[in-house]
């Protein structure tokens, strides 16, 4: 358990290859919790889409605080996908525990993109923001596209 | 909006009395935000509660970052609790929109608790753990009481 909980915090957060059942009472809670992360983290990241679209006027200081929200949700998710939970209310593919290199990759990849754009958010840089937003944003699509039922 | 989301990461962080829809783009957003955040806020804080109680081996580590997780996620809920928002799925009550000068001291006292414990858990301190879980599981169960039906 200490070896699991202690990568919450950590950018290298994918602990596929041990067993992080313990700090979850039931399978069902590993399952709400990366998606709980996983939303959070998308309502933030959308606000700063949103301005980096021209959808809603930029606003440095909702661009930063809501980008540091999405970088913070970046991290949470991944010791949560424990063996066994791709069943249940879930999307998660079973493809994320056979290629667990690859999964650790692209969530690797996502949390430094996300990483880049809150810097650039903190920066207060629409130009920078928008270049971060672009490619966040494939680094979501990348995984969802391998690893996330439609 | 502006005025809204900024507010996010403040401590103080309950907006009741101002319009905050518009950062929600419709209101099951809203209310599964605050939801999100409330349980990834549960999951950390009872990591840190089952060291406290003796359920688990204290370890430092683990219980210092579960607390940064309990406090960070203390801060969000508050800008999604918009009204007309104690419909759905939820178990917001309506007195929440009714007395939000008492919602909001619950949740500030629940925010300074919270913060409180991370201190705690930072300095690696059973002892202050132990009051501080009990002090913040206090403030917890004070607003669910009055303001979270059964």
């Amino acid at each position: 358990m200490k070896k699991i909980v202690s990568f919450v915090l950590t950018t290298a957060a994918v602990t596929l290859s041990v067993p992080a059942a313990a700090q979850f009472a039931k399978p069902e809670d590993a399952v709400k919790y990366r998606k709980s992360a996983m939303f959070l983290m998308q309502q933030n990241f959308g606000r700063v889409g949103a301005m980096a679209s021209g959808k809603v006027p930029f606003d440095a200081k909702i661009a930063a605080e809501s980008a540091a929200v999405a970088e913070f949700m970046s991290k949470l998710p991944w010791p949560a996908y424990i063996a066994g939970t791709d069943k249940g209310d879930t999307r998660a593919k079973p493809e994320i525990w056979k290629e667990p290199a690859k999964f650790k990759d692209y969530a690797d990849k996502m949390q430094a993109e996300m990483s880049k754009l809150a810097a650039a958010a903190k920066a207060g840089n629409l130009d920078a923001i928008k270049t971060a937003v672009t490619a966040t944003g494939g680094a979501c699509q990348n995984c969802h596209d391998d690893f996330r039922k439609d």
